[in-house]
């Protein structure tokens, strides 16, 4: 027991991300960070706002950001719900829709925040297991559930479902509201955005830290019809009234804007993607189709831990997990072409079991070795 | 019942925070706002920050910004923990230290989002009666409590309590944590920071919102030993894993470190706030004795409703509150100089009995009209 602690955190066990050094010494490929900057409009917003007015609060509905985000995304003001990161949102709906004594059902294999949230919340959850291929069983996901929560494409094996099965989904689980976490939609997936005037129970999340290169800016939406948009409100008020400051407001809006630098980046991303993937399939790796902005990979000679710790010998991070399904899977975020030639440089020599240069790169103390 | 909201939610009743008009075309004396612009250095540093490392995400741990904080407050920066504004960390520690069954201690009178935390994550509290003068009766705040909020300087009212009387708090609640809210104390008060390293059980929760003018920005601050700042971090990433933007992080850093700024602008608002009580208590006003960036007053001749009214026609916000013990009070901000004279004019006009020039100034349809 700590001193002091609440019974409710005593053995919460938190989430851990990816590694964050700081000293730029690293091929960072641990966090699905975009390679490309923001775009040029953002970083000139986000100067332009740095100036007197941040003495004052800023505007709480975060008004101006929420009719960018709708005018880029089709819907009305009202349907869109602003967050410190798409995490917070997550966190606000965990609490806003689900009960304790009624299982939320999501992949077992998913983003691992979700259990977090589950005991956070002192909810229950009803993981169901993957298909052979990792790819989502949703039939399993039909029912009478509490809620369902589905990252589309999934995480960490960036395999998306259809904006087809996502309205059976929703479909059948009347009763409870169907989370749909698409923080990587951009990268080839479907969006189940036209599907939320149809759904009521139907709440899309979105990020500006994938596709929109702002992973430091912590922006995150909610979108969907008013009565849910509405509960996520009630929660925020509840918690903290102004969770997205002035300069990130600005700058979150201007890089909505910016439509063809966005789609210009995520055509990059994309095409550095596919050419990867053909190269690490040449080289045996077993590569599961990414509709995002990594690749969940395994070879079939050499241990997930064993590539793992060889590439951060190369000063070169990737991510994974230890856990039994996926022990030997890596997930490697989409670099620059220079960058994903790095890595498949280093793939190499480790399948042909050279040494790397250990010993030089090693990371900051503060670091966790193992995520 | 709202269809697909929670029962947790269902009947929260969120806090209601001043007005936001964004038009610009008030004076604003309804939230404590600084009336000066923050630090030249702390806009400086959001600008420099405003750059392609935007794509990254940010320190989880705040590294930098706990080691200017740790160096502006004589503290280790083992003792600091940053959050997305003060409300979100006095939010993780409700949760961090409070369980159910021991009841919170507070005054009745103080920052109205205390009890709503205490809603929000199901626990419970004992407000205690305020002293006639609205100053606290700490005495009634010692022995077997679940946990102890105190706002030093007390908000609304701006009454501090000395160090030796927080000391004698802490004392006297040896198994449970003492919340220290100190966002207005660099008006005047004497911060309990001295005495973190002999108790234990001591929180003090700091802000850049007031003193440092930059209620944009959304950083604030808890300090305390290393243990709590433990279950802070337990608690936070359980939630969300990065808390404060890349841009907000370095932008604080500057502010904090930034003394000569800090102090000068301060000393400008304590002089303005002294002047100011002065005039209000020549025209009649009744006047809490504040150690903090505001003023709360009433009239004899005059209901608090009316006034607050009468100062709207004429464009100035101020704040009250529809609670009994406090119904006739004002809470006025410190503007500046000339904005202070525009509101020692129209009071004048008021207490005349003069019409203002209603209907001209009448605030935007979003505005909450009654707080």
């Amino acid at each position: 027991m700590k001193e002091y602690w609440s019974r409710r955190i005593q053995d919460l066990e938190p989430y851990v991300p990816g590694e964050q050094p700081q000293d730029g010494r690293w091929i960072k490929l641990n966090t699905n960070e975009n390679p490309y900057p923001p775009s040029p409009d953002a970083m000139r917003a986000a100067r332009e706002k740095a100036d007197a007015d941040l003495r004052l609060y800023p505007d709480p509905e975060c008004t101006e950001l929420c009719a960018a985000a709708a005018g880029c995304w089709g819907v009305r003001p009202e349907q869109v719900f602003c967050g410190n990161g798409s995490d917070e949102i997550l966190a606000f709906a965990f609490q806003a829709f689900f009960d304790p004594e009624r299982p939320v059902v999501f992949p077992r294999i998913t983003y691992s925040f979700y259990p977090v949230f589950i005991d956070y919340f002192g909810l229950s959850c009803r993981p169901v297991d993957m298909n052979p291929d990792l790819s989502v069983p949703l039939e399993k996901m039909y029912g009478d559930n509490g809620g369902v929560v589905l990252a589309n494409p999934n995480a960490p094996t960036g395999i998306a479902v259809s904006r087809e099965e996502v309205k059976k989904l929703a479909a059948a689980n009347p009763d409870a509201v169907v989370i749909l976490d698409e923080a990587y939609v951009d990268f080839g997936a479907e969006s189940a955005l036209p599907l939320i005037g149809d759904f009521p129970n139907l709440l899309v999340v979105r990020t500006l830290s994938k596709s929109r290169s702002l992973a430091g800016l912590r922006v995150g939406f909610a979108l969907g019809q008013e009565n849910l948009i509405c509960a996520l409100r009630q929660v925020r008020d509840s918690f903290n009234s102004y969770t997205v400051d002035r300069l990130a407001q600005a700058t979150a809006a201007a890089a909505l804007r910016d439509t063809a630098y966005f789609e210009t980046t995520r055509q990059k991303v994309m095409a550095t993607r596919d050419r990867i993937d053909g190269v690490l399939k040449k080289m045996g790796f077993e590569v599961c189709p990414s509709s995002s902005n990594f690749l969940f990979v395994r070879h079939p000679a050499r241990s997930g831990e064993e590539i793992f710790d060889e590439l951060r010998q190369r000063g070169i991070l990737v991510r994974r997990w230890d856990k039994d399904e996926i022990r030997d899977w890596l997930r490697i975020s989409v670099g620059t072409e220079q960058e994903m030639d790095a890595l498949t440089g280093a793939l190499e020599e480790i399948l042909r079991g050279e040494n790397g240069s250990s010993g030089e790169k090693t990371c900051k103390k503060d670091c966790n070795p193992i995520e």
